[in-house]
């Protein structure tokens, strides 16, 4: 089927380029010309404005934008708003919050637009792995868009099928599901980052404790000194704690065991903020995500404010002179 | 190559079975004469005592002791200890403590005996998935062990080779490695269990998260009725998060949703504690994994102490009546 | 000088008591006409509307709002500035959510109205040792309150005098201070709840600590039967933990020191969320801040989902049996 | 009466000081000559060798022992061993482990030597304040050292007293408790300081999260420029969260609210650390001790290992392009 795509960065791009090798067709729009063109040069049709990609699709229209979250989604979700009629779908497959999601859908909802929110997640993986898409919006647009989102699912691979899901939705198993209404499918990709976050502390922790099993701190003939890299990859085959994650940690040691080409800076995007913000909301304790989170502000910070602080009240009681 | 076993529970036996299935042979003992019984019939030799396993090994021998950690294994190794001779290996394969693998190390070698310790993960598994292990040892020993190791590893498998490990040990991608002197192995597969136990907490509060997403305290139009059993299924492909754990997750979302025939009470081996004691031990932070063993302890609580104690304080404060 | 006083419950109530003792006039208003008439026993002037009320004060008024934060709070203040005039001020000194301060703020400067929102911690004992206040407002309406506030304020008391500090605002060491525009008052007493949340779980954490000293889970002969009572109260002189919510404990403690008493069901208002919400917003790690609000959520459930799914995986990968 | 007193640093100094200006008589010792005779100006009988010491003091002797922790008190300990007699006491004031305390006084035991463990708060203002006194050893010994626990404690001073204490052991509300066997007094202080940590970490991250109030990451508007200072001395009065580290806090910022002083790196003594292990022995949740102490730890890191994986891995998922 045909599907309009603004937005061609590498994810954007991508998946344009998997539902054309299936046969599906693309009209695309960029900010950039030569992001335009190098998908017209894979079988796509080149649009050079929003109104331009809005009148070159057929009705009824379904229009994906594949933006950074924030200003520039909103911005261009609210003109497509003005731009399409009754029965069109405009899709978000972006990061965004899961209440500006309910809140668009309301607006777009008063004209009959469709507005279905896709958390995506594979990030550059996606074009060869296909992209596991959580969905939320109306039954009627999350159907009919279906023929997409089978073509961009990663499908059952090689990865064993689940026993017991006789019976159930079978679109889980291929890499995709419909969550629920608008707002579902972000709010699912929310927690699904939050939850990355803590599995990827939760390695870092203990390989952390693993580089510091020789330490000259530890008592002698305590100490080991380990090799991270070959850890890492032991535990791909059989062990408890085998993910993709640690396909990727023994990817990055095997490169380089020190990691010396990382400044220990870790950003983060909403998501994981999000995750807790909905914790808090729902009164659910989440020690390890909210830990996960914090570890990457604190990874940006030098002498924080409130380690001063320590120290200075450490120096009020004499702190600095045991015992204390 | 020959090996002698002491402890057939389901991993001593199920190693065994595993070795015999690959042309090697075994002498077995367990307190259990049917353990034995069961094991001589798929092939083993028995033995109804530890003096009799040690009499009926080949010289240089090599004897596995798979029992839970303890006073046990402890009281085993000893005996084994003064029933062997130089150039013996003493292998426990069980969750020992790392300092008493030193500790045990040190004495055997007074007398020419090896000691290897095993990390093993793989669980009820292992038979089908092979055995991930992390060995300590002095490498002569380990080193003639390596057929053992070889036939109870995962292999290959279909797991993807991991790029960059050109010329490195090529144990570990058997899903075996020799991580360094006796104590190391089990050093290591404790650091092991505790990211499993940090795994798991993060997958656990976001499908909590998750679940309470319908909570009536959340705001009319901003609750989401999920199907969390399809969520666990759809990350397994092509997400960031997919790992064995989360296939455990779905395979048991699968059955039942509600997870009603789970108490709630989470048991905990030793090594998530060891974990800690060894990151406090290094001055390494480890908020997550604290964490996750501070939710299985409190798993095993009803009103804690501490919970009481925050509401006498509040009572003192007058923090019943609003504002406070 | 006159202030109004809407709700006149055990915070209002006693504002106003403490209000008249010091030669202040009050008109009073509260749904509860008994409540109202105890207040006119004490020497205020009773109302039995909001109407009454803003009638019966003299221009310009000051009308302080002491309601439990929430819909109540909102639907009076926006009553109030249907009813008052220009250079008239409405005083919140409930819990408000500072963003709703904000709003608030904006939508009565467009009348001339002046909001000045107040942050009182003391609670029940706040007639006795007076009300610290963190106020928020434009400085001109703050100024001319100064009267009301140095009341309220604890004053100098006999807690020493903080060296250092000559020629600072004089009114920080009096109990109250000005702390900048419309929601900053409110901002700085949000951050005081999640401060007291963090230091009630470290007591909480430490008495659970020396509480289980003695548990028979530990080696015999390294158990204390400590006396918890005794050692709260030991460590209110010259310690370096003494503090008011220890004096606090020291009291529950000698009162029942099994505290059986209390259920464990901890309760949290709305501001330690709302800090950890600021924190997440400012990128500032507050591992301790969150920690402290997921005991509490914590202590309210049973056999979380949580937990059972803990189990479900240990079930899945056979972590009954050990090892692992 | 009479004490020996080895090591006359702050705490050793100041302890004979406040002894002999009560009329008590001491014999001292340190390494240090000049620290001698300091004392001796001030009334103190100098030693100038351990086994001066002891020939020195009267039968039955008691020597105290106020050292830094850990080789040198062992070392110190063992010696007066060798040289007391039965019926003679050691005490050692310092933050010994209570595993230590166990083991010596086992070994003491046996030459009917006590050995008295006092875990002694009040740093530096010991000497004005008092010292609060958590003290373990047989009720013998620590009886006939009263006269010396009731000297060096604050005494009730200008504290309030804890209603409801009526008929219970009167030393406590005097600053000094015999907590138990040997090693309970210094169990009491090692949780003692575990709560210190967790306390000061939750004023830490409360003040930060002031001090980022006005961040230009915050939309405009909701930005608040704060006077931390101020805040810390408001809360002194009439405030939940008054303390005696809200005073230091105070005293600290009114001298430099940017605590430029402070490089944020913090130290750490032993007590946190064995506060946890005794919280994972017992199986009690400490995640606010817990983090308290691990932002010590991760305050003396730069690009900490953990957060170069986690950077690793975030590129290995493509994670540095959004979405993710």
């Amino acid at each position: 089927m045909q599907l309009g795509m603004i937005g061609l960065g590498r994810m954007g791009g991508n998946i344009v380029r998997r539902l054309l090798g299936a046969g599906h067709t693309a009209v695309v729009f960029d900010q950039n010309p030569k992001a335009v063109a190098a998908l017209v040069e894979a079988g796509a049709t080149g649009a050079d404005s929003l109104e331009d990609l809005v009148a070159k699709l057929d009705l009824p229209r379904a229009a994906w934008v594949m933006l950074p979250a924030g200003e520039i989604t909103e911005a261009t979700v609210r003109s497509l708003g003005t731009l399409m009629q009754a029965d069109d779908v405009i899709i978000d497959g972006g990061n965004s919050f899961f209440k500006d999601d309910l809140r668009r859908a309301a607006a777009l909802r008063d004209k009959g637009i469709h507005y279905v929110d896709v958390g995506t997640s594979g990030g550059v993986w996606g074009l060869e792995r296909g992209y596991c898409m959580m969905i939320g919006g109306d039954a009627s647009a999350v159907g009919r868009l279906d023929p997409i989102f089978a073509t961009l699912a990663p499908g059952l691979g090689d990865v064993p099928r689940t026993p017991g899901r006789e019976g159930r939705d079978p679109r889980a198993e291929q890499g995709y599901i419909h969550a629920g209404p608008s707002g579902a499918g972000h709010f699912v990709k929310m927690v699904h980052n939050g939850i990355e976050y803590g599995l990827m502390q939760a390695y870092a922790e203990g390989f952390d404790i693993l580089k510091h099993a020789g330490s000259k701190d530890l008592p002698e003939g305590q100490r080991f000194d380990l090799d991270i890299g070959d850890i890492a990859e032991v535990w791909r085959r059989g062990s408890v704690v085998s993910s993709w994650l640690l396909d990727l940690t023994a990817q990055a040691l095997a490169g380089d065991e020190q990691l010396d080409a990382f400044s220990g800076f870790v950003a983060d995007s909403g998501e994981g903020r999000w995750t807790l913000n909905a914790a808090i909301e729902e009164s659910v304790p989440a020690n390890v995500l909210s830990a996960a989170l914090y570890a990457r502000f604190r990874s940006r910070e030098h002498a924080s404010f409130a380690d001063k602080l320590l120290s200075a009240m450490r120096k009020g009681f004499g702190g600095h002179v045991e015992p204390t």
